[in-house]
């Protein structure tokens, strides 16, 4: 293979293998000017892309940062205009999942009809492999990289994505790094979701879906929380399941849920592939939908749509998702040292039979 | 981009641009002295792996034609040794099918422990995309290459392989090329499931599936009419919709089947992400399964499992084939020069409530 390498693009030397005895072996990012001058990358990046919003004091900061450390903000620029491959890196957590195969398809044909190839590699959420691929990718210099991370505090995958010194779109995360990024505004689908089953009459909802130090998560939680708040009902804490968006992990807490001494009336799927654990789980126990609890799905499926009752869902467009993630690439690409972009696509709740008024 | 080549496996100039004025400019390939010496590849790696079973004629006409042409066998060999990329390039045709990606995951452990990474590209079953991505895998130098062509037969395809001149996995297709392959048994997964209707007094079965031009639609049409001719039934050739693997094509056919003046008792959908289409035409007419109908469905999914009632299906093992991929591939790595392998997956029927005899 060949490993030719420029200086702007050079893969920096492995922190814990060589760079001890050459602490500066590595050319400095934004993120090391930040932490120098005592801003966030989005300063400094405001600051090498002359936006006037920045105070006189902070980029006079910035600047000096920028000159002790002989950062050099066009790095990818450069690099850019001479050695373009043409290719995009995708990291995905988990391969299987329809929605993120249908936002990818989507993304790949806006991606291709620009003369870019989508390349989608596999982290299976083991951080070891997910830093292996980010170093990969950027070894093969793609032009850009997107994805769903499997963590958003990890220091070694934000090490390793700010080292690759690529353009990078966060997918469904939130990550302090100067980013683009696309989600879903799980807080809103949430919210309405919860919304309908309180107008219902259920007071026992119970969520099950990821933990909340990934933003789906977090955010799912943050919606079942503002509708509870806004009705002025109090949350009883053992029915939020934030562990895993598995489907085991929903079969197991749905059987959880339903043995407690008060079993809750409703059950929302935090997460797409989690209604078929759920469902499982209501079969193995005999429990009929909506008649003995109500049950409400994040992310819609063919499942849902042609389960027996078809299922209440909270729906978002995956091919706007795959399209807009697209585009903020192309456009980051084109400018590369512009201000980083955060995109959502809304929500929508689609109503269906699973849900019902809580039985006496 | 870098694109130091190496004589061994440059990339050959393309037939139309350049090799009109140059027509020896690339290097041979198996193919041309199989062609040459009028025998198959297969035969030409049997002389150059020294299988005893070559008639010694055959093999005096093969080295001639080898000598001839400065065929060089070790190519691959060789380039391995010196220039691994430690990538394995994989070509899907449709990356939203959840079929293929859990292939792909399970493939993915077993490439990803021997060290080699998969990276994963779509093709949309659209040919000139399909070929730009051969070529682009090639000029990166993946150490293979495996994936579900999206075509058996067309020109341009198989000319991008051969000249690609890597090792290559076929998944459910047949091309006469020198490569592996591994297929799903669709002609006995399709033979049980219509023996089990038949067997249940249907006479009129439909098969909704794809083209006979490819490898996966070809043998479902193959086991449907052995189990008809084992029961001495005559076929209605109408009942045969073989077209396409999408679900809407699925949706359409399933409306047109039922219009006909002697409609089919059954039906089966002949890929996974027919079923859906299946089902949602049964639910516009109003057709109740199995009283009305019965439903049979190749490839277990969430959705016939949990479907009401559950679904019949031809299931085989996602994660075995994924396994079994993987390791042809790692042999061929290890083995460039051996004999072509070719390995199936058994198929087995899972009996749920979808079929019942046929109404009077």
């Amino acid at each position: 293979l060949s490993e030719k390498t420029s200086s702007s693009r050079r893969k920096p030397l492995r922190p814990a293998a060589a760079s001890a005895g050459r602490p500066h072996a590595r050319p400095s990012t934004i993120k090391d000017v930040a932490r120098a001058a005592g801003v966030s990358a989005g300063t400094v990046s405001r600051v090498t892309s002359n936006n006037p919003t920045v105070q006189p004091h902070v980029r006079a900061q910035v600047l000096a940062a920028i000159k002790r450390l002989g950062y050099r903000p066009n790095a990818i620029a450069q690099s850019m205009r001479t050695a373009e491959t043409k290719l995009i890196g995708c990291l995905v957590a988990d391969l299987s999942n329809p929605l993120y195969s249908a936002i990818f398809k989507s993304a790949e044909a806006v991606l291709a009809a620009a003369g870019y190839t989508l390349l989608i590699a596999s982290t299976e959420d083991n951080i070891e492999r997910e830093v292996q691929l980010v170093e990969a990718f950027a070894r093969r210099r793609v032009d850009g990289l997107m994805g769903v991370m499997s963590t958003e505090t990890d220091p070694r995958l934000l090490q390793a994505l700010e080292e690759a010194n690529i353009p990078l779109l966060l997918m469904e995360r939130e990550i302090d790094l100067n980013a683009d990024g696309i989600a879903t505004d799980h807080i809103g689908g949430m919210r309405q979701a919860t919304d309908h089953l309180i107008a219902l009459g259920h007071r026992r909802i119970a969520l099950i879906t990821g933990p909340i130090t990934t933003r789906s998560g977090r955010d799912r939680v943050a919606g079942y929380r503002a509708a509870h708040e806004a009705a002025s009902l109090a949350i009883d804490e053992t029915l939020l399941r934030c562990e895993s968006l598995a489907t085991t992990f929903a079969f197991t807490e749905t059987q959880r849920l339903l043995s407690m001494a008060a079993p809750p009336t409703a059950i929302i799927a935090g997460g797409n592939l989690m209604l078929a654990g759920v469902l499982r789980a209501l079969n193995l126990l005999g429990r009929a939908v909506p008649r003995d609890v109500s049950v409400l799905s994040s992310g819609e499926t063919e499942l849902a749509e042609l389960a027996a009752p078809p299922v209440t869902v909270i729906r978002w467009d995956l091919a706007a998702f795959g399209r807009e993630a697209a585009s903020l690439m192309l456009s980051r690409l084109q400018n590369p040292d512009g201000e980083p972009r955060k995109m959502v696509i809304p929500c929508e709740l689609i109503l269906r039979k699973s849900c019902a008024p809580p039985a006496k």
